[in-house]
């Protein structure tokens, strides 16, 4: 009975999905198209698991012979009756559980070779493999369904925002190359020999240049390019939610971005998001928790002691509340339980992230007495008022941080936060707490004694600061909000500077003479003279945001053919050397026929908006 | 009155759409926001347009000097009561036409430089300077209307997709580069000194892996880059809707293209599609039409006369009847009529498409009788039924082709049918007429005296050929084809070849080694190794698509910012030469480390499935 497909038998079509037939079904003849997924030979019987994108049913064939030569992962189409299972022999875990069907002809649509990958939910491989054979991979249920929440979140997205009257519009990737841009991917231009396009980083002026061109609001499931070192869990190619609106305000941009949480959690999640998702600022976030994305699923809150330890004989404390620094605490509770070699490992672990090493005392958990060697250099008046300063209670563990540079301190003791949290068990998995990060800092101090921007200098200065940024550009404060999600940040944007008087100003303060900027963003500058409107935005990192619906730990379950570290495919083998032939018609060795475009509509390609 | 933002100004930006105001929201004041469109002056009351996104109302200064400021396109918000129009004075071709908003409350949100492109519906400008401005271009009402009927466009074809089940999956665009591939666009990594990505002419190869990954039905309105010399209107990235499903057969994708035509042509032309659409083979639409993307909007059908002129003395037509080609003509209705010039002009037609020129006869609108320089060399009798043959009327002109390449002398015919339809306005501009194609040859020869692939060597033959395509390839068919709306190729695709014992079959045929097969398809032969399903696919070419649909004539009317020929984008000036740095940072020049990764597992980037 078994044959090769003919040519009839190729026009196939299936009448039923395996994963959708029911009891219902039973004494209906049906055509199935699948995979052999696994077999078992049963006393002349053998069961056949037949798998297709709907899900699996089990197959009979009544006489072994005739399943003889299917192997697992065979692509093949068969006709039978669909029947109920004899009584107990259902299966309660599988949705088609209660039926079987009987084959009465079987194709071999396809044969498989053995498979380097087994097909199989409950075996681990490693991404090397699993990257190569990607095609195998995809064939366990588990990476196919991560796959299709991110086609839904999609979905799910664009409802959102085509009721809000969003259009979709699709921006250049063929683009202009920043100056200064290094890190643009580049593209050789065969046509204009020695010259190159950049790969956008985002398509922050592009979006910029549609509010100015009247479209209000824009959206875009956007493609962006990044070439750096690759940090754990980065690709080379990264996917962003990209949105713009003009005529609203920071918190329009919120409440819109919350609408497309609470939708993608709600559905995807099962979690109904709390509304209105709470906002903490900048300095609170960083006081309060070491970092600027925040993992709100516990609390273990940083406590600052410069005040409570001014006048400590402690040189480590002292030194660094005398420069005008920062000492602060976190605590771990229970942490006086730890053995010595646990507290050892907290200072390799500072050292691991380039600290001296991590302070701490532990209190005893009969008496409360503070032990350990930082507690023989405080006096006893600060260890006797110690566990009610930073919230210990006997038993718990307390972590020092103190430096010169409050930011490299609170960073330590946000750091040590997480560790905590992780060592001591306090995360409840299965949470979800978000927050808005805002008012963000505009400006820092640049090494060579002036100022950067934090975000873009496209970002704008808060109401507070909007006249008066240079009077303190250190505590200038800027409409710039992030989106927190367990620690992880997965959205960030901020008002853009729409007034020529403010934009100036801020480049001024950034040392951006007018022809540097004419040079860098000249032909973004030259729309904004044409009455651009307010304007604002937003973008989700789109691979972040799949990542944690789909509950997976790396950004490559939700990626259909990702690269491994160091931009590689293992599956095509890209990137390769390319032929002599093909960089000679490339034009990568050519020289440029005409010197660059001059100043003022030339322009730097789209500064980074993005949500890492 | 009128005054610059102050901080406070900028935060609650409008009540209102400008565009949505309505007699029945007469008493109300309102807060909008946009931009000055135009102005009148007229007693000492200033009107003025105000435009945003959602179209004008006419906003009204009862005292003149508080508009004095305002000039064209400044952005500006105003508060102010709705006020019906005095009767009279309503403009019936403004949905706002029948009220006015009597300000009371200005804000100059910014300033507008005098244009360089007017903001106007009715002026002209060049392709350059709307590029240059296109964030100006971008507000007149056209242009913007294009790229939200793109947006609704992408929208209606999801919606008919999800509604299949259908998942959207993107594919990588940084991939492997083709070793033959010379025109792909290549992108040097910086982290693999000396090896270099290709940007994908579409995404063919991954979405067969994704079909033997088990995903069954995928789609992805997928970024493609080709690097090409650029024809009229060709752009070096553009996009296409990118479709392919398992457990398939041709009929199942030409039912989906259907259902995505219909939707997308019933909502945005208005235009009941109907379905069927019809199919016409390759072979006829040649035959008919002289050409694989016929415009069915009128007749003027090729008649050959190959059998009806053998015989003939005039060497033009039995030289190409002995050497066993072709001899064709076509009926210009009421081409009699034309001028001497008019007919000259025909052959430097011909002579412009590199024919040699264009014989023709023209019959007396009278008599009947057949004049011009091919009659003098015609037989009586080939004269006498040369009316009846090509189903011409006294009155009409015919035109002849004649070559030992058939395919060439129907095409001439076929470029020569469509001319004759502009000439004698034989074209309903308001009409729909789509055709599939199919039945396409597999092979044509190539310069070697062996064969090429039509389409890509992935391509099914039909049933009726698939086991004996060998014995006459010129002759085999495929399945593969192409859907055209009134002469536009608007997509195509085709079944895949999902055996490795055809795949090899078609190899051979093509001169095509194992071991070049594996060095240029390697990973895709590998996957096929593994139990690929039968899988077929299609792919419409969004940007011809949607400029159909907004009836524009060209691709770059729907395109947010479009490159001009050569990829040059008059806006930020790219391509542009790169810095010393970069191309050290890119390691452009660096020597790849080691030898390209072995065949097998390597392969090529994706060959091209578009609708160009």
């Amino acid at each position: 009975m078994p044959g090769h497909a003919t040519n009839e038998e190729t026009t196939v079509i299936r009448t039923h999905h395996a994963g959708s037939l029911r009891a219902s079904d039973a004494g209906q003849t049906v055509t199935l198209a699948g995979w052999v997924a696994r077999r078992r030979d049963h006393g002349g019987v053998t069961f056949i698991d037949l798998r297709d994108a709907s899900g699996i049913v089990q197959i009979v064939f009544r006489n072994e012979a005739d399943a003889h030569a299917l192997r697992n992962e065979y692509c093949v189409k068969v006709t039978g009756q669909v029947d109920r299972r004899p009584a107990g022999n259902e299966n309660p875990e599988l949705p088609t559980g209660e039926i079987e069907v009987t084959v009465t002809e079987l194709v071999v649509l396809s044969e498989s070779a053995p498979l380097p990958l087994p097909v199989d939910d409950y075996i681990e491989a490693g991404d090397d493999l699993r990257l190569k054979y990607r095609y195998l991979d995809l064939r366990r249920s588990g990476p196919a369904k991560a796959l299709k929440l991110r086609s839904r979140a999609n979905q799910i997205a664009r409802e959102v925002l085509h009721a809000r009257d969003f259009n979709e519009i699709e921006t250049p990737t063929l683009t202009r190359s920043t100056p200064e841009g290094a890190r643009d991917f580049l593209v050789p231009v065969r046509l204009q020999p020695g010259t190159w396009y950049a790969l956008p980083q985002s398509p922050q002026l592009f979006k910029q240049l549609l509010m100015v061109a009247g479209l209000e609001r824009y959206y875009q499931i956007a493609r962006c390019y990044r070439d750096e070192d690759f940090r754990a869990d980065r690709q080379p190619e990264f996917t962003q939610l990209d949105i713009e609106m003009s005529f609203v305000t920071q918190d329009d941009v919120i409440e819109l971005g919350e609408a497309l949480v609470a939708a993608l959690w709600g559905e995807l999640a099962g979690h109904e998001v709390q509304l209105p998702i709470p906002r903490i600022t900048w300095h609170d976030a960083m006081a309060r928790y070491g970092s600027d994305k925040p993992d709100l699923r516990y609390g273990v809150e940083l406590t600052e002691l410069t005040d409570y330890l001014r006048g400590t004989e402690f040189r480590v404390f002292s030194a660094a509340i005398m420069a005008g620094g920062y000492v602060g605490a976190v605590v771990m509770p229970g942490g006086a339980a730890q053995t010595r070699k646990e507290l050892d490992g907290w200072q390799d672990w500072a050292k691991a992230r380039g600290a001296k090493g991590l302070a701490y005392v532990v209190l005893d958990a009969e008496t409360g007495e503070a032990r350990g060697p930082v507690a023989k250099n405080l006096s006893e008046e600060h260890l006797a008022g110690l566990a009610d300063a930073v919230g210990a209670k006997p038993g718990d563990a307390v972590f020092f941080a103190a430096s010169t540079d409050r930011r490299e301190a609170q960073e330590l003791l946000g750091a040590a936060r997480i560790e905590i949290a992780k060592r001591a068990n306090l995360i409840d998995e299965s949470a979800w707490a978000f927050c808005w990060v805002v008012d963000a800092p505009m400006f820092e101090p640049d090494d060579a004694g002036g100022w950067t921007a934090v975000h873009h200098p496209f970002t704008s200065p808060n109401d507070e600061w909007l006249d008066r940024f240079e009077t303190a550009p250190g505590d200038a404060l800027a409409y710039a909000y992030d989106i927190v999600c367990n620690g992880n940040e997965i959205g960030g944007g901020s008002v853009r500077i729409h007034r020529g008087d403010v934009q100036r100003r801020v480049f001024d303060l950034l040392g951006i003479s007018p022809e540097e900027a004419a040079d860098k963003f000249g032909f973004l500058l030259e729309a904004f003279k044409y009455g651009p409107p307010p304007h604002a935005g937003i973008a989700l990192g789109w691979d972040r945001v799949c990542m944690l619906l789909a509950g997976a730990d790396s950004i490559r379950e939700v990626i259909s053919f990702p690269k491994t570290r160091g931009g590689f495919d293992p599956l095509t083998s890209a990137p390769t050397p390319i032929t002599a032939q093909q960089r000679l018609e490339a034009g990568v060795d050519a020289k440029p026929k005409a010197p660059a475009p001059a100043a003022g509509t030339a322009g730097a390609a789209a500064p980074v908006e993005h949500s890492s």
